[in-house]
């Protein structure tokens, strides 16, 4: 069975695409979560080449990166891509610009699933990204039918934004009203509301990662209940 | 036939990396170079959703990222990838992790392809990010026999790391006896130095680009001819 090595799920949005992608899918895995530390790095290298999450093992197999995770499934389990060559060539296209790009949003607005908060003087970058985002999507929503981004099923792609919906949750960010519906979507899957639930109850705090939410934003709610 | 969108020779890293593989793939396509700018957002936007390179066209599908593009090129053409599962496995972690990592690197030791710079100050991630590809280098090459990354052919593993041969000669970077001597070996390919001569015959100067050098180097030579 394949192990899935996660971090935290209040913190990891990396880790969230592939669990939720399997999870989808129904392929089963277990889920190996090791708690960030301030330095993690001789602990998660254990693990993972580069000491980075998410790290899927497959027997002897280390597949490392997240990109390279969902090619190995689509290697072995039909429905990662979609079946149709446009929607699979624009789900792939978004999704590696999702991997190495929007790093303002991924910045400014970290995955911190359980705190509500109001941004303070966000730079100019992150209305360009958010505006590129909402492209991105209504162009997938429009040419390939909906409700998901790249057709009538759950792909990989969707994964990719999956943290995206935390996020505009957490900060309470404007999209046009298709993109909303969407991020709608996307938080009341079955699976979506079990990360978010054991999230919240998730007690461990690392330092690092609850100071990004101060660099642009004021917590105004915390639903962790630990 | 594939148009395939790319910037300055000199410059442009992520250009490099299609162009080398169709190139020795023996895949035909028309190259579009268009000039970077101080702003060339509206023009780069005429071909491509990011405003960035490369972009391919194959009629009017638009594959938009390097990732994406490899994938598109895969699923038409033998030999993108390494036909061995376990080659594969290793050429898409390391494709991937070269995509989103090694920033320091990609910021520190800019491609400049016709100059030679002396690095003042790097910052310390730049030698641990240098480890790290020596250690990602050597795993290939000793797992899968060489000289290439995956085993004995070119794949799009190569040429993800085709820029860093360029980065490698220009900053004088120094690592293991293996790794040098896979960086001659790409250097020394025909197409690579088809790249490098049209770069050094570019009379075009990027004000962003020549300024990258500066932060952490200071030229010693210049190649360019005009």
């Amino acid at each position: 069975m394949y192990q899935l090595y996660i971090a935290n799920k209040n913190y990891s949005s990396w880790s969230l695409r592939p669990w939720l992608l399997l999870q989808q899918l129904n392929i089963p895995f277990a889920e190996k979560l090791q708690q960030f530390q301030v330095d993690n790095y001789d602990n998660f290298r254990r693990f993972s080449p580069t000491a980075k999450v998410p790290c899927l093992h497959d027997g002897n197999t280390v597949v490392w990166e997240s990109l390279a995770i969902v090619e190995y499934l689509a290697e072995r389990h039909a429905g990662v891509w979609p079946a149709d060559a446009a929607a699979r060539n624009y789900a792939r296209c978004a999704a590696s610009e999702m991997h190495a790009g929007f790093s303002t949003l991924r910045n400014v607005c970290t995955m911190n699933c359980g705190v509500r908060a109001q941004l303070v003087n966000p730079p100019p970058a992150l209305a360009q990204e958010l505006s590129r985002l909402d492209e991105l999507w209504q162009q997938g929503l429009n040419q390939f039918g909906g409700p998901f981004l790249a057709g009538p099923d759950f792909t990989a792609v969707d994964a990719f934004f999956a943290p995206v919906a935390f996020r505009v949750q957490s900060f309470d960010l404007k999209l046009s009203a298709n993109a909303m519906a969407y991020v709608k979507q996307l938080l009341a899957l079955p699976a979506m509301q079990a990360w978010y639930q054991a999230a919240l109850l998730e007690s461990w705090r690392e330092p690092s990662h609850e100071a990004e939410i101060g660099l642009f934003g004021t917590i105004t709610k915390d639903y962790r209940q630990n």
